[in-house]
């Protein structure tokens, strides 16, 4: 079978960079480049062209460099009304930018040209055809952005069309059809597109955004009514409510639709990795339910999924993770069964039998602790520890003797001071140590941490990366349950604890400790390198 | 023109509560059920009968406080091979729920027949038959989910719709279509969806995943292939990438095709503080780029995008935020935020000029408060003191001296002691008490109390009724700002109150400050013996 070869279009660096709090920087902007390149992109938009120093210097760096099969674009838009195209600074920037790719945009919608643009019908048609004809004369390879196209299209069939076909005239390369405000639906999406493909002959693509939660379908539809070039970003980082998020749209064209993409089943191996990549950069807050990518796309909680992906994957999964660079994670949870138990057992690598007495009596404890509001979604470590105390296999690293914090505020103006003091035993000796924090907890983590760095100086790495609390049976108000999680990090790993009381201080601690054995463990297992001790 | 109406049906509650890292509380669920009611969803599915004594609470609760509109639904599969449906104690368990509306599950595709349930197809039949007439038989309104429907009929036609058959003998209400794995394209679900339309008589569901970031065109690619009923959950909260999401789904329904809903045009305008009131219940952080609701999904950044915003607003938005409950965010917006303001202040009975300077005052206050962490959504009564502050309206009431909190462990054995001094003013004398508690905040409370009783005993009536903590910036862990609201009551009212700090003490006494000051005002403009008040 002939498959249809999809061009894949990132406008991360572009587009994206309009997203409310992402900024790239140069040498930021070079790294994303080269990666997406070695993914597997076709054409990589670096930025505008005009007024932007540090777009054009990405230029610049990018030509000496060279990319090793990707196409780098330059973005702009049409030039100015009644002024020659060659006149025009913003098609001249274009030309600067010596990009083998220059994409401009320009306007479909009446609505805009008139009230936005404030020209004619016929100057902005003019508009296009110069603007597309300018950068083909330089040699580029053309691709035209119709803004609003599909809003246009929705408004003034007729004109929207001769906007198309003044680019055509123009020479353009690829006609893009832009859903700018996305709010269209995919069936409308479908059926503009189906009829674009039928009035022009130049190949279209899609370029949409997310407002009504669409963006992917939207893509794919204007793929099956014709496109063959989609435009997106990593994430779907972008304004508002983001870009057509291509993380979601390469694997559906290539394993569901069944599209040859220069992104294919090699490249698509590293989009987990990609995507984690692309948050770091952009500074964001990796998103656990993202598909495919996120840590939760494969993360199966209730009992009875748990059963069935063991005995067929595909039961409860749409496509194998391995496929995206994702593993399957199963969540231990109120819901789950001796199923759950086992597979977490052997992902530790302890050897245990599925019908064990010590799988039940895990079973039995984490029965009773969900009863009393701990939670181990998020406590791997906690949980992880309580398979080691179950399987008798668990040390005692230190023992608590007593604890007192003290939060003090002097008057009204003064801020509160928080104060902590710690007695700890190691190994019979007794060690007794005071810290101060900015609030209760961060002053004990600190007398904790004094009091155990002589014996176990690893201890020093452990770093508090978050910290949530629940209040448990609201309607006891602060006589209430508190479950406290927190996530804590050594700069190679990530890991989570949960504590249960009714005092969020006794809470805390315990997830604290949690916190410290695992660490203390995982050094023991992997040798003596970061700790001596008692 | 005779629109089609569409059944809206939530299963937050349920399939919701499967994402990594929720969990409801019984009074959190009763909270949720009323808020759903009163927004105008069709059925609520309240969670599992069968073996869940929380859920089962909850459908007890529920029946003697009655919803206003909504049906209530309990969830749970056919019977067992090889039982007799009157045997089965799941479905038991149904009737003992008392739900007029019964939603059962059962297998569709025969992958899962026989390598999950390892059972033969005629057993499998007989199970969707049997235990639909026997729910049927009781009374309830029965609704069938047929699981992995789009996987089985890809996989066997003939097969999937037989069980359909077999449900539709059974008498069931409706047949929803799942697709479980959240894997299938839209154009597979409108073409299956349309199939089965012309082979059943029952009114169709569809029950879509977000597993392709397609959930929301799926549910709606069912709809416009003719299903009547659409499931989802609010925030699209579910297990891995979530379920449909409703917040996408019925704006579009009911703006984009046209379609009826109870949740039409009245509560879509409230659509936003749902999705927030959500997102707080289920302790997940409000996603800023959520479509519709998303702090960010009216917020504009490129300068040319704002400069088109502010001469036609529907250049660049695909709908008016206001039908949603949102608002567009452009520059540091003083006049969308001045009305709301002055609004507040005529609700609250005081008399300002909308454009007076106390009003930008207030506005500027605002902004630097929520600059800091604060949120007024849950918070109306700290938002009525931050306005009688800068309307110089606020009589103060007590003044703070001093506090001291102390929690102590004295041993490993014994649980923590919580201590806590209060030193205040009333009008020159000086109170200076002592009080314990369960954990450090309900120690302060108490001493609080303790203090202002003999000047303002209507404090006694005062009962902290919910308490939340969230941990803003949580980068810097425990150093991190915290975020506390508290819900008060004094059997009549119900109010919120908000504090912020980094210490988590001082952030919950501002809390308790304004909420015991938000009594005193009530108390001051009513009567002692007035209903009043907000």
């Amino acid at each position: 079978m002939n498959k249809q070869r999809i061009e894949i279009y990132d406008t991360t660096l572009r587009d994206g960079e309009q997203a409310a709090g992402v900024s790239f920087s140069l040498v930021g902007k070079l790294r994303i480049a080269r990666r997406l390149d070695e993914f597997g992109i076709d054409v990589i938009e670096g930025g505008y062209a005009a007024s932007n120093p540090k777009d054009m210097e990405f230029f610049r760096r990018l030509r000496e460099e060279g990319l090793s099969h990707a196409r780098l674009a330059a973005f702009g838009s049409t030039r100015r009304a009644h002024t020659a195209a060659s006149e025009d600074r913003g098609l001249q920037a274009l030309i600067e930018a010596q990009t083998p790719v220059c994409t401009i945009f320009g306007k479909s919608w009446l609505l805009h040209v008139r009230e936005v643009l404030c020209t004619t019908e016929d100057e902005n048609l003019a508009m296009i055809r110069d603007s597309v004809r300018f950068l083909k004369e330089q040699g580029r390879e053309v691709i035209y952005d119709a803004e609003h196209f599909y809003d246009g299209y929705r408004d003034d069939p007729g004109y929207a069309l001769k906007t198309l076909k003044a680019a055509e005239e123009g020479g353009a390369d690829r006609l893009v059809l832009c859903d700018t405000n996305g709010g269209s639906l995919p069936e409308e999406i479908h059926a503009v597109t189906e009829a674009v493909a039928e009035a022009c002959t130049t190949p279209l693509g899609v370029h949409a955004h997310n407002d009504a939660e669409l963006g992917v379908a939207n893509s794919l539809a204007g793929v099956r009514a014709g496109a063959t070039h989609v435009q997106g970003t990593i994430n779907g980082i972008g304004e508002r409510c983001g870009n057509a998020n291509l993380v979601s749209i390469a694997p559906a064209l290539f394993y569901k639709m069944g599209c040859d993409c220069l992104c294919g089943e090699a490249s698509l191996r590293h989009l987990k990795s990609l995507a984690r990549f692309m948050w770091e950069e952009a500074n964001m807050r990796p998103y656990p339910k993202a598909p495919y990518v996120g840590d939760d796309a494969f993360a199966h909680k209730a009992g009875m999924h748990v059963d069935g992906v063991r005995k067929v994957p595909a039961s409860f999964e749409h496509i194998e993770p391995e496929k995206v660079g994702a593993q399957r994670r199963v969540l231990i949870s109120e819901l789950s069964g001796a199923s759950n138990v086992f597979l977490k057992a052997v992902e530790m690598g302890i050897d245990v039998d599925r019908k064990s007495p010590e799988v039940r009596e895990v079973l039995k404890q984490l029965e009773k602790l969900e009863r009393e509001g701990y939670e181990y979604e998020s406590a791997d470590a906690s949980f992880q520890m309580l398979i080691k105390k179950v399987l008798k296999s668990h040390k005692t690293f230190f023992d608590l003797e007593a604890f007192r914090v003290m939060v003090e505020k002097r008057s009204k103006s003064e801020p509160c001071m928080s104060e902590a003091t710690v007695k700890v035993n190691v190994g019979g000796e007794t060690e007794f140590t005071v810290g101060e924090g900015d609030g209760p907890v961060d002053a004990l983590n600190q007398a904790l941490r004094k009091a155990l760095m002589r014996f176990y100086p690893s201890i020093a790495d452990v770093v508090l990366k978050d910290y949530r609390v629940r209040i448990l049976d609201p309607e006891e108000a602060t006589a209430a349950r508190t479950r406290v999680l927190i996530e804590s990090g050594d700069g190679r790993r990530v890991w989570g604890t949960v504590g249960v009381s009714e005092n969020i201080i006794e809470a805390s601690w315990e997830a604290l400790v949690d916190s410290v054995e695992y660490k203390l463990f995982l050094e023991e297992e992997s040798g003596p390198e970061g700790g001596g001790g008692a």
